[in-house]
């Protein structure tokens, strides 16, 4: 298979490890064949397609405890427990698990990776069977709300009709959203975290210098990559560092680094990573590198352009949410500048017009966007008392004391 | 002449008019030569190098009424008037002229390219006289202080022995700071606008993105590119994107470009600008790939981060601030998140805790860091009042009218 054989010339062992994910990963995998195909927003039917996906924890007999998590960018399947190709810890491993805010003990966790993903769900890296290569830039682009219409076809396959709750944050926020507008009678609680309603003008700029990023890269090859044994490495770690700024907060980095320096006493005069928070964003960079597919992140980053909750709705957000039938929590982090507080509101604001149950907290942080991924005991408390309301009404028995 | 040949093969017209300026500008230019090195913080000597600067206005008989106006990172000598190269205005036509805020009728400005700069004063892209080929990455790094200490030996050689102002925004600001702390008897005023005592974490980051963007080309060929007949376009371009996001805010992204469509009706499900705020970064990047040097990029952003003026005073601004003799006036802007107000009243709070006579105005726009570039009325209105009350003071006659 060229994808394989590509990746042991061209990459070191972790990505060609990384790259094996793509078409037969280790988690679950559910293969829609001809007879499913998944209409997209593009106009036209991706098919056959497959969704890689993990899930944690016990359906009830009633199928009513199933919590599905949507992943960020850069995310995917592996929520908790050791990553299978970078063996680190998953990505959410302070929200999700036995005993934690997610409580696996409890809830039936579901988590997809989403279409465009390069760890199993069909997405730039896959194999297209019909050449038997790689589909790069042949894959049409795809959209927040194609990926919730495939997530809705895995619950299918999975007998799961309706959701206790869809929660995640960044990209994962605009999932749960859609989810909420796309199928209303399908969630029953709705939790987007560091989120917004759509992507924002300074958030497609930066985006659109990543994707700059990795198409200046001579070894992108015009998106052939993988099937010329090259990968652009350079191009996609600089996507890489330019965004992970924007997950954290200028104060965030002024207290991890200052202008600290690396193993040094002086200043080198000259390129080398002569400060700490230089060598830190190499290392983003070089790991990156080794795990995610480039094509990916411009499939990816531009879902995320392209989400507009109100778009369809004469761009008036509130009736977007009309029809739906969740009960929100909405959540914010005060030094996130990448989905600021004042995404947040208009989310609150729109649901309040649409006369839908919502809470709303801004938790007071300088972790920036990252926040929601990091151990924050206040959004943990937030989290674990919406999920208690929301059991209670939905009739599942109380947690354990 | 190697830099010249270079050009005319590796780069479009305008390129090779810009290139022209780096070794024999059509501005002023000072050359020092073996009699006067210029002594860097490197611990090494420049030498022989140049300086290029403009002039606007005229020296009064007293020679005390000059302002020293100092550019930031992509600026150059040209303030206002047709730039020879690029044929557009100059980067401080708002502020600079007869009857402005800095009134070329009343005052004698002096701005010079800064070391490391691309337009005619010694940088990387500069001949080496010792091999007759660009200097490259052999040239020294620099430093603000190293700029501040060549633009001493200028007004030496004008015949200016004290400044009745120095002004710049961004490092333009860094500039003006350390005039006043290197040369105190030399600076009556000192008017930073939108900059910092020292570069933050944050601002490293951002820089080494853009570095590591430029270095990531294979066209730098090892910063040897001008040797080769190259030139990094893709890299500097995608730098200049990345770092133009720093100089908007969030706001004016918003008001000027929203998630407005470039030239089409719908999305295109592709990569191509769909939206104008893509096609207006990717024009910036290009522009600038027109007119600016590589080299000087990694150059100048390392002064930049270098830049930290309590450094010597064992970390204390107050200490470094003592022997100041100048009155000083302190601007930022709300919006501006590169250099954010928390920066200004650091220098601030040092300049009272040294009993520095010193007024602080922050400015309410959405302008973001570019805003001390821009139409900003009440800011004309700050430094006219500034510089009026220093004028007085100095005994220099009243403005007119």
């Amino acid at each position: 298979m060229s994808v394989v054989r590509a990746d042991l010339e061209g990459a070191t062992n972790r990505a060609g490890a990384v790259r094996r994910e793509v078409d037969e990963p280790r988690s679950p995998v559910v293969r829609f064949g001809a007879d499913k195909p998944l209409r997209l927003d593009a106009n036209v039917s991706l098919s056959p397609f497959q969704i890689a996906y993990m899930t944690y924890g016990t359906l009830n007999a009633s199928k009513s405890n199933a919590i599905l998590v949507c992943h960020a960018l850069s995310g995917d399947q592996y929520v908790f427990g050791e990553h299978p190709a970078t063996g680190k810890p998953g990505w959410w491993e302070t929200m999700v698990g036995p005993g934690k805010p997610i409580d696996t003990d409890r809830f039936f966790v579901i988590c997809p990776n989403v279409l465009g993903g390069c760890m199993g769900t069909t997405g730039p890296a896959s194999r297209n069977p019909a050449t038997g290569e790689p589909y790069g830039l042949s894959l049409p682009v795809i959209t927040i709300r194609d990926t919730v219409r495939a997530q809705a076809m895995l619950l299918d396959h999975l007998g799961i009709e309706s959701l206790f709750c869809v929660t995640g944050g960044s990209m994962g926020a605009m999932q749960a959203l859609q989810w909420a507008v796309s199928y209303p009678a399908r969630v029953f609680a709705a939790l987007p975290l560091a989120g917004a309603a759509r992507h924002s003008a300074q958030n497609i700029a930066f985006h659109e210098v990543g994707r700059q990023a990795i198409m200046a890269d001579p070894e992108w090859r015009d998106g052939h990559y993988l099937l010329d044994g090259t990968i652009p490495r350079r191009g996609l770690a600089v996507a890489r560092m330019a965004a992970h700024i924007t997950y954290l907060s200028d104060a965030a980095l002024h207290r991890k680094f200052g202008r600290k320096l690396q193993d040094r006493e002086t200043w080198t005069f000259g390129f080398d990573a002569d400060f700490q928070v230089e060598s830190y964003l190499r290392h983003q960079g070089s790991m990156f590198v080794e795990r995610f597919d480039a094509n990916s992140y411009l499939y990816i980053t531009r879902a995320m352009d392209y989400f507009d909750l109100a778009a369809d709705y004469g761009g008036v957000l509130a009736n977007a949410f009309k029809g739906a039938k969740a009960r929100f929590c909405v959540v914010s982090f005060t030094s996130d500048w990448l989905f600021p507080t004042a995404d947040a509101r208009a989310i609150v604001h729109a649901l309040n017009a649409a006369a839908a149950p919502v809470s709303f907290a801004e938790i007071e942080t300088d972790k920036g966007h990252d926040a929601f991924l990091l151990e924050e005991p206040e959004l943990f408390d937030i989290v674990r008392g919406f999920l208690e309301g929301a059991a209670r009404a939905r009739g599942l028995p109380a947690a354990k004391g």
